[in-house]
């Protein structure tokens, strides 16, 4: 391929880099110096649009600190449109330009896959913190698993962690954790948003948490013959969808065949963001004879079910339920209002027909990968145990 | 995250798509449904942009059958811009649209990283072509693999393929094939863009090639400290590359320390395409010690080396190379004037000289990834035999 065009991007970069406390975001691709995070969080994108009448930034997401709505970004002789955001949240967020009212992702940032598109993302970091960073510690693989379906007669692509011992201890057997993405986002997500296989590798090194596999799938099916989509499915609307046949009749007996993994009950967990925890409790809830480990990570909950019917009537009978079910998590975080009530609403009505559960709340987080990623942080050690 | 903004891409989609003989590419994100091939392979893509004044689209590529430097699109009165191309070359190719003389990835597109970017990429059918089809045979694993290297003093990632067998054959060992991307591209290019992991699956369940790990890394390296970039190094300059000082000091050690490897020159192979391909032929060509089978894709190669003194001297005995070497192999397509007269000048240079070696050329593609599919489904079974 011609190389004109990068190394121009390139050189360009090299040159708007200022000489101030900034550092490249670890988001960006190879060798952009933009977007850039200052030592007290503020962020600063640049983007090249001499011809453009209105360049604006878009945050993805709600309460990240970066802004509000499309915000105005300003234009130099050059052509070079630029912003510096407020003091942003810690973690990852994803972002947008609009270019003339075009969203458009930004060259210079990695791709995300995020509200049914490869969306720009930015990582903002936490400062003293470091349990989802690449540390010296032994890494565990990702592994991309391509397998055929057949309740959707199609080719289906897994993520799957394995620790880092998985292929030294070739005899040990290991117990699986199914942890699922939000709407828009897919199997991917965990991995290049979340960060669970360094989260994974930091806890399992430092002890906190038992070696485990990890499955990360896709949380969307469609019927033979159509076309896949994104469209969410089976977010706890008490319904079983077409996923989760895809979960409990090809991917976990797929699973078990492929990997060394500890297949009863007690050795298998479930999780999930958003859609996926709405999932999770869905799927895990409904096969309690399969899953005993469950986490819902701000999932859209509605207070006010009726205990003694929901989820096929899982929590009826809450003496059984407590003996069966190791672990019932609910996590939120105190920025997203909506998943923080209904997940609290959940716990106390759990709490008051005397069913075991655990709610965490992720402090000064939204709707956002640094709530999950901290919800997995917590959820992981307590697994297995 | 915010569902409203991808439910309704998603409903645009659908509304835009005719009852003609046309199909959403393969190469889109899930749902979309443009870009569309037609029968006859023209591609019909689509950009909603009602406050644009001028929309084009840029292939990424030479001579890929969608045309030439960017093409204007037609406006219709909803602000939706579309073009059809004439029919394309099969196989992969780059573009990207031009919004009022900005780049900008198509939102309906999956991204491949290359041009040193996040790119859109369309996949056009090779009809009754389906040797790097995802087929009804045993699947290997892309397994992400992250390692500290010594030389850079950073983590790097690697794509590792392993064969179906892998896992099950627990006290085999393989032999390993290094294989290298090309310039603005990274280690996800040979199983995103050039679908290697089916390429192989199909080759080694048709019995046609050896069962092997295929190790794919990224083709830069920085010194300590100093920021990663994608500027191309160690092209068959002469020079030894701080990349070389990886792939021989860090990655191939860490490989055999880490798979079931079979660890001797006899059964390590390197490729590469385009800058790759250049650096494949500096480091085997100077490490003959450790490598035994090369192949050259659309290497950059200039005519007119002294054979005495090329590479360190390496086949300055003819005698002694032939013995020594298994395979060297180079390819080109005869689409690629450049690549494809370097490739021949250096064929005939080294017949005449006594240096056995194969040469292939791919018909009708140029510099671009069919050819490079169409080098591996040849050269790999060549390998360890």
């Amino acid at each position: 391929m011609r190389r004109t065009t990068f190394l121009s991007l390139l050189i360009c970069g090299i040159a708007w880099a200022q000489a101030d406390d900034s550092r490249p975001a670890i988001s960006n691709v190879r060798g952009a110096q933009y977007p850039r995070v200052h030592a007290d969080l503020r962020v600063s994108l640049r983007l090249k649009a001499p011809d453009a009448k209105k360049v604006q930034l878009q945050p993805g997401g709600d309460d990240n600190g970066l802004g509000h709505g499309p915000m105005d970004m300003i234009r130099a002789d050059d052509g070079t449109w630029s912003i510096t955001t407020p003091p942003a949240v810690p973690g990852f967020h994803y972002y947008w330009f609009l270019v003339d009212g075009v969203a458009m992702s930004d060259p210079a940032s990695e791709t995300y896959f995020g509200w049914g598109k490869e969306c720009s993302g930015i990582e903002v970091p936490d400062n003293g913190v470091d349990f989802y960073a690449a540390k010296d510690v032994p890494h565990g693989e990702v592994r991309i698993h391509w397998y055929s379906s057949k309740t959707t007669q199609a080719w289906r692509r897994a993520y799957i962690y394995t620790p880092a011992e998985y292929d030294r201890k070739t005899r040990a057997r290991y117990p699986v954790l199914y942890l699922q993405h939000g709407a828009g986002e897919d199997e991917r997500g965990w991995t290049n948003q979340g960060r669970a296989n360094f989260i994974l590798d930091n806890l399992i090194a430092g002890g906190k948490a038992k070696p485990m596999i990890v499955v990360m799938e896709q949380g969307y099916a469609t019927p033979p013959g159509e076309a896949q989509t994104t469209t969410p499915q089976g977010r706890g609307t008490g319904q079983p969808s077409l996923f989760e046949q895809v979960v409990v009749g090809d991917l976990i007996p797929m699973i078990d065949a492929t990997y060394r993994t500890r297949s009863d009950r007690d050795h298998r967990a479930m999780a999930g963001l958003s859609m996926g925890g709405g999932q999770t409790l869905q799927i895990t809830l409904t096969h309690l004879n399969m899953f005993s480990w469950i986490g819902s990570f701000s999932a859209p909950l509605r207070g006010g079910q009726d205990l003694k019917t929901a989820y096929s009537g899982a929590f009826a009978d809450p003496a059984a339920f407590n003996k069966q079910v190791h672990l019932l998590w609910f996590g939120a975080g105190t920025g997203e209002e909506r998943m923080l009530k209904g997940a609290l609403a959940m716990h106390d009505a759990l709490e008051k027909a005397g069913i075991k559960n655990v709610f965490y709340q992720s402090p000064g987080t939204a709707h956002e990968w640094q709530t999950w990623r901290r919800d997995l942080n917590e959820f992981a050690p307590l697994l297995f145990k």
